[in-house]
């Protein structure tokens, strides 16, 4: 509750502009208001919605996608089912359906363009969706960002063919199963920020992704930060709020 | 291996500068060369040299610090217990020593400043050497940074009082023991890169620390990326990934 | 085995009211009694019977429903699977069902109103069907409540727009997946007994609810109490506990 | 922030007793201390200070014990080693000190007599540590309880001994190590809120407490809700909220 | 190798009732005889075969089947599901199917009735299958056995009216899922030898058996012993050994 | 309660040689000392007193001896370290010390005989404190048992030195860590009840024993059943039961 | 980058028989060339292409099965599911399907025979697809196998049969479920290398066979190496690099 | 038993050179002879005796060492700790021993030289107590090997240093802690053998040595072995194995 915002309506009060009783009213309704909404939801997040789709239901899914609708929100919700994707995409023509990325999206205009691009890299082709996840994620909020699949550590070849090329990247996303190597080997060659991904690729000591999430958490190369299994999503947020501190100046969200 | 400083010593062979043999010499030299050292380190790293002191033993520990400073190496050695401490800092005069930390330093010259700053969250006291850990591991780094200590969850009062403050920083370090609720209300609250950083403060549920890891990785807030248990080091160097990226033209490492 | 029964008992045999034989009978009969029905199960549980259904296959169930009617007695079934509650409604008309829940229920009589009054606060949406599973078995014991949801930790400002109503309630249960950080908050504002409902929404380190349970318990705020995951009923019949105590006087169950 | 205080404030003003300038900083004084001061935490706690004492070293106790002396608060310091109760005891000669819960204690004034009782009762001679935790932390919010010791399942004799006795209590507190069964068999016997504690007591498969925590929270009896593993002063603060909520009227914290 | 067998073959060499060759023959075959057949299966067993179900397709049951039919031995195959109990009874019709037990049963002869008796008491009723598995188990070896089901810890009462009843039995197989607490309760009764089986039955940290199984192997009781999570079976067999030794003389497996 | 104990105090009141008052207070007595004390166990453990030394700090067990010694009771603690072995043996001159097992020991009298041999075979030479634990348990119970060290699978040579040998016996306890693969073997050639001891030898994946505890729980061979890591005691309580209830007519605990 | 091939480069520059531009053009395609493919794959793997089916959807399979052949290569591709193997068999006529060892293959030719044999040593009849697995792997690199089922430990009897005839094999895989035990005793009878294969047969303990993994690794017998559960492939793989090495120079991969 | 032997035995008794009790005497002697002795000892160990010397106490390794030396044969004891070694190289003036690697060694020859090369490839330098574990047991059965240190991936340019000499190595032993990537690398570049070999060095989510374990057996690349944390020992085994198979008309062991 900012003093200046405060010694207006005091001037009013004084000025006899209002009357004491509203003046009161006035008061405790900003105070309340700064709890009540969500201010900076989209300055924070880039985007109006994303709804966490997994633990919903299918008629919890088509009411919340009603309400989004009525309000004139966009909407992103992601880790949907191959049979809730067709049952949403049946139930609402005008929906994006991303099957491998088991994402829907709903976008009222074309997010507007943000200065930044980010690298998705993964080590295996079998963690492709959740780079999908990433990608479209980053797309809805307006950033430019590219898929290098299948360079894991077991065939170090095929890194170092676009090695060059992933210096011109602002954040690399690191996606990897099994053992979780990719990052430690990214993060020992570029001075960029490194996001890494621990995918649930891979079985028996795979341990459903808790090993390359534990490997990427120790790994011995400095400055890597992590995100929870298979969480696509969540690695282009932290993505996200990397260029949007970066070039806050020329971004408009 | 650049084209230019291959059609360079093309020339000079052409042009009799150099013979065959030593033409040859130096090719192989190159390409080895760009293998052979780490020439990105510093550049990486922002320092010198980092040592991971826990697992080395006191005489590999005062072998490692000789050598360094013959080379004339600036370096940090973190995660020294008490004794380790004590002994190296009456074995060598001249380091700088951080009890609360477990951190020795070895600065030849002070850092060269960097812009850009880092806020330093925790949740309870207990935290606190966590925290330094971070701050002294910035500092080498040249960034300025500052503690916010004992603002958690569980007397929310004590954040808001902060809460202003904190937008005023360019990276948000939260470093959390017990449940790890922190990083989830500080992510809800403000738009930056957010670290968060577990600690083994706790006992019984608190599980040496993966109860407040596996909460942070889970948070129902957006965009929150995590770092090793009780790794204010590595959260710092993540940081400084983010600031390098973020005022390259600006910062001269 | 209480002294005036006994003393009564002997003096009918001393005035010859009653045969030796059946004096014995009628001894050996009260004590073991004492231990054939559980009579303080109503004072108890607040209810006649609540089932467990989850481990039950729908054969089983019948037969214990089917029994339960003949012999006049109320019952809740819980954590029933959708497929059972559609066997079971199809089976029996006179059962009221709640999806949501996973709950079937049979009312012989309204429930008789007790006093005190539950909040039954959650996290996310997602968190919901343990809410109601919370909800359905207070109002079966006479125990008014009420469902506020999606007011976690990441959202900070929805949770203090319910903040001075929260105020009226004799006790709190804070239900919570994922990281499980809400129950904290609410410790740290509220003097209320508190009781902790984990829930198995999230994916990955959310553990399948183990995150929460662990965080819940490890909470850095005082007096918080917490039931096994999911467990709704639990929660409530914890909750119904301290109503009991508190206005035995009042309540007659 | 209420209505009236503002109104107050607003006549004061508009009656010329206060300057603006003093107006608008009485009201933003108003507004941040609400979140700057625990104002509710002695109602909450119903004790001035809890520390715990496991995670901070010597030095940092003796500063925050100095403090608060100067400060003149009572405070209660838990889950102190023997190292640092014969050290701190040395150090101030005015603290009680408790071996065998590992606590010390500073009461500036007795704590005034609450209305209400506890029952800790424990299966085995081991749990008694953490009984007695429970017992002093009651003590010092000026509750009154009593240990029931070494009345464990399997040797269900001594129970039915204590039985009668334990119906005079608002609420048991049921401490058990290894398979910690107890409180299964409490509350399938008492109407009473039941906090049962997990104990480290065992070897091998016991799980340092994980076995009989796990044990407790999957109690076939209904309405049992669980603390940390050798958390007697949460179970103690849990039984006080229940407690003060009871006899708000009658305890004057 | 015997030296009465061998004496026995040199008098015959020696007598000239058998060749060289053969004696040579004959020697080597009892040798490798000895490690070839399973010559005490039966005693050990008491019955001819025992099939684990679980882990083998339709195709290698149906196989096992017809070659344990043409071999005239008698079986019983554990550890089925709905579709394969199904799927068999329909293949073969002289076979015994028991549906809750997850068991079918070819009997070649009736099994000759051993002396002792033992009783397989349950905590709940959901710990009925794995009680007819042991149940069926312990008949098709000839024993005697009765189930007394729901009888756990929470409702004390329950127990205590069987307790007299149990003093008859040689060996009790307590069986009880979720806290697992009733073999604790058993073993402070009774010094009969006790197998206690931990169920899956429970949810959340019932851990699918292991929270059972841990607290059943820690008990505070003494000389309980444990098998695997759901072993009916072996349950069944290791009763069946103590039998055997006791009954060794009268007993003509 | 028997009906001919009241019966004849029935008598006794009608025949006017007791007064009213004191048959109403002896059946009372009656009642509660059904409960009151543990009449039955020096015949479930055949032996006085068994104390768990590992949890009790070094006041608390001087007391319990100190206690017992008065009380005229033969006593045997275990689980000591080597510091409370030799703590106690200085404190009292008349225990016997077993240092090795962990042991101490007071006997007021030697035991009395009993029928029944038990073998306790080892896998390894680092099993044998448990061994030794387990031996000296049967001692007091004045059963002869035997060890059989160092005959584990990987050398499966030395086992078969004693295989005939081993029939002699009417339990064998089969103590093993690492891969705790012995007791498969055993079960696999011996019809005898077979105990399982799982030992906390090895590192790494042996995981403190667990690794041979679940091993055993799972054994491919029939009937084993299984104590806790490191239960030497547990083991021999196990085999008492069994030997009691062989020769309950001829041994006279 | 070898100095010979940069020498005749040279020397053809010198001699005017290249320009200068594409002398460094071949010098840069030379360096990335070597990493850019992957030229030894063949002979490391013996094989042209393996690939893991179970992380990839039927559309995935279908394409890189379409891509292989297009570019004539010989592939294996494994774990796949029943439903995968009929799918893909209905599509692509031309390939062999091995239902149990959920493998398809598809052969330009057939694999040239190498030198060296492999046994394939299973505890249980259900370890055979994993051991079919192994062999059809060896199969595909052109190195003979057979597989021994059903020869475990708790029948050791079995095992000895087999004995004189394990003596020829280069290499013994040794694959077992459960208790995971008979690595141990081969490896204590035999001199080869031996790999160990834990499987996923079991239940309960079994954990899903982390059981038998842990046993294996933490055998004491030495010298044994394990691959991860289920790893038929992977053990086969390592039997491939030992035969490679060890019939190098006859072998003609 | 082999037939020859028998043969032979028949026709001294046919020809009555020995008496037939003699003959009973020697059968019955060869046949408990091939299970008491390890004839093959030395065989498949390369060497004597190796002892694992961390479960053994003090007094226990004295005896076995006395008892070895008496024995004459040379020994190798792994796993001590630095208190076993002072005490040992202390009572045992002519022990060798190795701090770094917790070995003592007793040579009564030198080790005859066998043919072929190990490379010991580590990670990181924390990782060389375990590559000399490795080094001296090969060493100790007379097989040269050599360490290559600190290549791990995080800086993937020293491993590329070394690449070419690791061409010339039978087998390969990659030793890595933390995240465990270097084997995936190794593995992915060479065909020989390797053998993987987690170590405990890192903290947190390095799970002392599980992370690594668990990332080498679920590594992308194919046929890599592995033995358990920190066993340095176990992995020179499974190489002498290699070698050993590889080298066998060669090697005289």
């Amino acid at each position: 509750m900012d003093r200046e915002t405060i010694s207006k309506l005091v001037n009013e009060l004084m000025n006899g502009n209002i009357k004491k009783e509203d003046f009161v009213n006035n008061l405790t309704k900003i105070y309340s208001d700064e709890f009540k909404f969500d201010t900076n939801r989209k300055k924070r997040l880039g985007f109006d919605e994303f709804i966490f789709g997994e633990s919903k239901n299918i008629e919890q899914l088509i009411d919340i996608i009603k309400s989004l609708k009525q309000n004139k929100l966009s909407f992103v919700c992601t880790k949907l089912s191959r049979e809730k994707l067709d049952f949403l995409s049946n139930e609402f023509s005008d929906l994006e359906v991303f099957y491998d990325a088991g994402i829907i999206r709903y976008l009222l205009n074309p997010p507007s363009q943000q200065k930044g691009k980010v690298a998705v890299i993964t080590a295996g082709s079998s963690d492709l969706p959740i780079a999908k996840e990433a990608l479209i994620t980053l797309d809805s909020c307006g950033v430019e960002s590219r898929i290098y699949a299948d360079v894991g550590v077991a065939g170090v070849h095929r890194f170092f063919k676009i090695k060059d090329e992933l210096e011109e990247y602002d954040v690399l996303i690191v996606i990897a199963g099994m053992e979780g190597a990719l990052p430690s080997l990214v993060a020992g060659l570029f001075p960029q920020p490194i996001i890494a991904v621990p995918t649930s690729v891979g079985y028996g000591t795979a341990l459903k992704g808790f090993t390359p999430l534990f490997a990427m958490l120790t790994s011995c190369a400095n400055g890597v930060s992590v995100v929870n299994i298979d969480n696509g999503f969540g690695a282009a947020m932290a993505a996200f709020r990397i260029l949007n501190s970066k070039y806050k100046g020329d971004n408009n969200v």
